[in-house]
């Protein structure tokens, strides 16, 4: 096999978003609106009645007791950041959100989502910041209307061509979305592993210049007959095991990058099926937030209730996904790199300093 | 005390340099015109016949083996980046050196030096590659002529406002020289502590914009009576001990930044005693090279036994040398800082991210 060229900044990028043998054990708290959501309805008022410092005090303490379970910590630069930064240990990586929470449906249809930046922020200044990776959440439904895809398509290109530019990784995460109705549905759990492995074979065209792709799991168990013993089973199936098996499969069969998976707030008995089904499947490991620490909201504002449930059972949560994920295939291994063996740098060379 | 406001790319960049509990066990290995020399002295050839490939390959085989002791790797863009990068683990911190190997006097004294940039490196690129902060050598004799002066301090301050524009951690190395003979000589023993600590009184000067100093350690302990049953002793004194612990002290006064010590090429035994006196006096760590590794040129071109010395000796000596440094001050409890508990995000707010 040739060997494969990785740049600098990349390469280096890549080897502290993951551990040692290749595998990403990846933790989110870059939540805003879902976390401003929740603490909204745990304090029973409205949302412009959540306090900055509460968002900002809230993840700054999940950071402080969870970060050190984590190779890589996704946070975002507006409540995150500027408080979080000193919690995040040394050895654990620091990812930096270029998205603007949410989505917005001005001038296309009212169903369909596009994605924007984060205003007067820049993945510049990411790097400047400290961060050692961008990630873009971009909705996508690959059913949505030409002005739609074409506002999101561009989008992560620009995302693409600044992480080139500044040689730093970039993680794409896609999150698929209903027309009408909801997600959590039979018809869109049937609907799910199309529009997954679609978005990805968008997204998998090198002019996105993406590095990482963070993915919904391309199925839901809620809706697959073996686990209806389960807790989380919803009351019908829309396929069965060995269906989803399939369908994990053949998303990495589409996938020409390295990819992880999203909890996307499911509960933590269902991520860590998740986790076990994409690895066995491929995924590289997971990026994962809710599932571990969303039940400190259960507890909220009592904090030494969420701090003791951060140190105990939360910590146990990331554990038991880290435990899962050691079945991850190491990003080196993907075929798109080869193994370890055949990582070079680019422009290897003894002019490599002025040609960089 | 008030709190300290740092950035946020020169607060990760400490982090990430020191060990935990901020001390510096760093390792250096951008050594390029002494390695050229030695490799020439040991081959029985002329330097310009030693070959590229000879210095990037040991390069490599000595990050690979010794550089999961540091806490970080100082290398070099030419020889030691593009084949080392590989080899510095996730949780080892990356120095790239932005000077020239050795000096110039074209235009003043010939027993004057003049430190210059790599041609066609910026320190944009370093960051782009991944660094972690950036040094800069500047060899400096306060007693030099004006011209000589201002070039050194244009040069330092170059890189000081290059680094706070990246916001990386600017890492100064100061080497001091003797205008007639040989550094190694009772005369330059006695001069010793005045050339370090007028060096330092210039470069704390805020203008320069220096985070670190790395300094030669401020007497000569091959000159000083206690060490006279030791191997290194030269057989004259300049100074006692008492007086030697007094010019640390005085050192770490007139040092209003944290400094960490280098090696200059003295074999360990000496080294251990340099560190050990430096941590005393308040230093919070060292960055050495030759003292750990140097004896590889013994049995080079036998890279069996270079990797042998290098897995037994030289990580002995590293160890020893981690450990003398147990008692150095963490980078955050040195008086410009005043405790981890101090240290806050400067501009720290919900508008750090638009302020940044």
């Amino acid at each position: 096999m040739a060997t494969t060229a990785i740049s600098s900044g990349k390469l280096r990028g890549f080897m502290k978003l993951a551990d040692e043998s290749g595998r990403f054990k990846m933790m989110a708290i870059d939540q805003r609106g879902s976390m401003v959501t929740a603490l909204a309805e745990t304090l029973g008022i409205e949302k412009p009645q959540v306090k900055y410092d509460q968002v900002a005090s809230l993840k700054t303490l999940i950071t402080r007791i969870l970060a050190p379970n984590a190779t890589a910590v996704l946070t975002d630069p507006i409540y995150g950041h500027p408080y979080s930064i000193t919690e995040i240990p040394r050895d654990v990586a620091l990812l930096l959100a270029y998205e603007e929470s949410g989505y917005v449906s001005e001038g296309v249809s009212e169903n369909e989502r596009l994605s924007n930046p984060i205003a007067n922020w820049t993945i510049g200044k990411a790097q400047r910041a400290g961060a050692d990776a961008i990630k873009l959440l971009a909705y996508y439904h690959p059913d949505a209307s030409e002005a739609t895809l074409q506002h999101q398509q561009d989008f992560v290109r620009h995302v693409g061509d600044e992480c080139e530019k500044h040689d730093l990784p970039f993680l794409l995460e896609l999150v698929s979305y209903a027309f009408e109705g909801t997600t959590k549905s039979l018809e869109f759990a049937k609907q799910k592993p199309d529009l997954v492995i679609r978005s990805v074979e968008e997204f998998t065209d090198p002019s996105y210049k993406v590095d990482i792709l963070k993915l919904e799991f391309p199925a839901d168990l809620k809706y697959t007959e073996e686990y209806q013993d389960r807790g989380f089973y919803a009351g019908e199936s829309a396929y069965g095991l060995s269906e989803v098996e399939d369908v994990c499969r053949k998303l990495d069969a589409a996938s020409t990058l390295p990819w992880v998976i999203l909890s996307a707030g499911v509960d933590i008995e269902e991520f860590i099926e998740n986790v076990k089904l994409a690895t066995a499947g491929g995924a590289s490991g997971f990026l994962c937030g809710r599932a571990i620490w969303k039940n400190v909201f259960q507890s909220y504002p009592d904090i030494a209730a969420v701090t003791q449930f951060l140190e105990n059972d939360a910590t146990t949560n990331f554990h038991n996904a880290n435990a899962a994920a050691e079945n991850a295939l190491p990003w080196f291994e993907h075929r798109h790199y080869g193994g370890a063996e055949n990582i070079r740098l680019e422009r290897q060379s003894e002019n490599w300093h002025e040609e960089y």
